[in-house]
């Protein structure tokens, strides 16, 4: 495996190792949805199929667009996606345990990965606000550090975040890069104690705060310096 | 070299035959910058290796920053950087082509490749008003479309697209992939007959209404639908 430059073995050890340990309750995202569409073979339609979701907020992270759920068949089913919210559901009766893996070669510096973009985050905090859903899912975070050592890769350490137990004030929104928030799982804060109906409005207040600050710097960093060239 | 994804070979293959045919003219950037430092020696500080270049506007494009530019020495030359301005410089006595080589694997649909950060243009617009600089260099681009064929990549097609030559109205910015210029060089408009004076200040117009744009969508989807959670 030396030279493999992203540790997606790791990724896939993880999953291989949670999925052996709770068979019935673990999958890819793309599985959990082919799963519910496979046992509901007479549910066709867009509604129908968003329907069987126990949440709308769970329906807003976890689902794919109207087109693809509509061209979703028995033959047609979904694979793997890039922007899919979570590598790996952990699936209980009344709750949903989403889980990100992020790989990390411990021997470059590298700014810290995409996590979520702020803006879905905001549009799930509505949704938890909206339906009063604030016990039905937590978005969770696993680093994995390795190393190349000679012919193999090694993992040296990992660590794990909760990402409502982060105050909302101290996530990085990196709007130049897809309004992603940023962090290495290792570094994020967990000393949050409040309920997780705060920590969404919370969260929305520090985003539409983060969002006016860009603004005024885009219009001090881009407009007002160019407008004598006009 | 089959499997290459990223059609690198045909960025060098192009260095290389350019290079052949005008061996004193063509380098690439960071050869150029250690060509002019290593012609003078006794050429220390950076206003004084700023000054060695013969124009505001070409010193702030091909320039590296003032801490890398210090440090610069014979035993400690720039090498090759992500974020250069240019892949190959082709210098004569009054006058610098800037060349960026774009391969395209024509076997994938790809959204436009980054080209150059629209607020760099925006800034290299001022320096040419500042001091009306507007006939000391050029920004040219050459897509290379290749595919694989077997064991072997092939040269498909091969454009060549001229920056001053497209009407700034028909660039794309896209704000949140770090404010780049996107297009492919085949599609890029060639129409434009107006002076380079005319063009930098259109630019620099166009600019500034896309960031007043991007700011105002920012805040009608950022902002104005999440107010009523806080």
């Amino acid at each position: 495996m030396s030279g493999h430059a992203a540790g997606e073995p790791f990724e896939k050890a993880t999953y291989l190792f949670l999925k052996g340990k709770y068979p019935s309750n673990v999958f890819k995202q793309y599985e959990y949805l082919n799963d519910i569409y496979l046992k509901h073979p007479q549910t066709i339609s867009v509604a129908d199929r968003n329907a069987l979701f126990e949440s709308p907020t769970v329906l807003f992270l976890l689902s794919r667009g109207d087109k693809a759920t509509k061209e979703w068949s028995p033959t047609n089913i979904f694979e793997e996606k890039q922007n899919d919210t979570a590598d790996i559901i952990y699936h209980t009766d009344n709750f949903y345990d989403m889980i990100d893996i992020k790989t990390r070669n411990i021997d470059k510096t590298a700014q810290p990965p995409n996590i979520i973009s702020a803006f879905k985050l905001a549009k799930t905090c509505a949704h938890m606000i909206d339906n009063q859903e604030y016990d039905i899912f937590r978005l969770n975070y696993i680093e994995i550090d390795w190393k190349e050592a000679g012919e193999n890769l090694i993992c040296q350490a990992a660590h794990y975040a909760n990402l409502f137990k982060a105050a909302p004030s101290k996530l990085y929104i990196n709007w130049a890069a897809a309004m992603q928030i940023q962090f290495h799982v290792c570094d994020l804060d967990q000393t949050w104690t409040g309920t997780m109906e705060e920590w969404a409005h919370g969260y929305i207040r520090i985003f539409v705060e983060s969002a006016r600050r860009r603004c005024q710097k885009m219009m001090d960093d881009y407009v007002t310096p160019f407008l004598k060239y006009i």
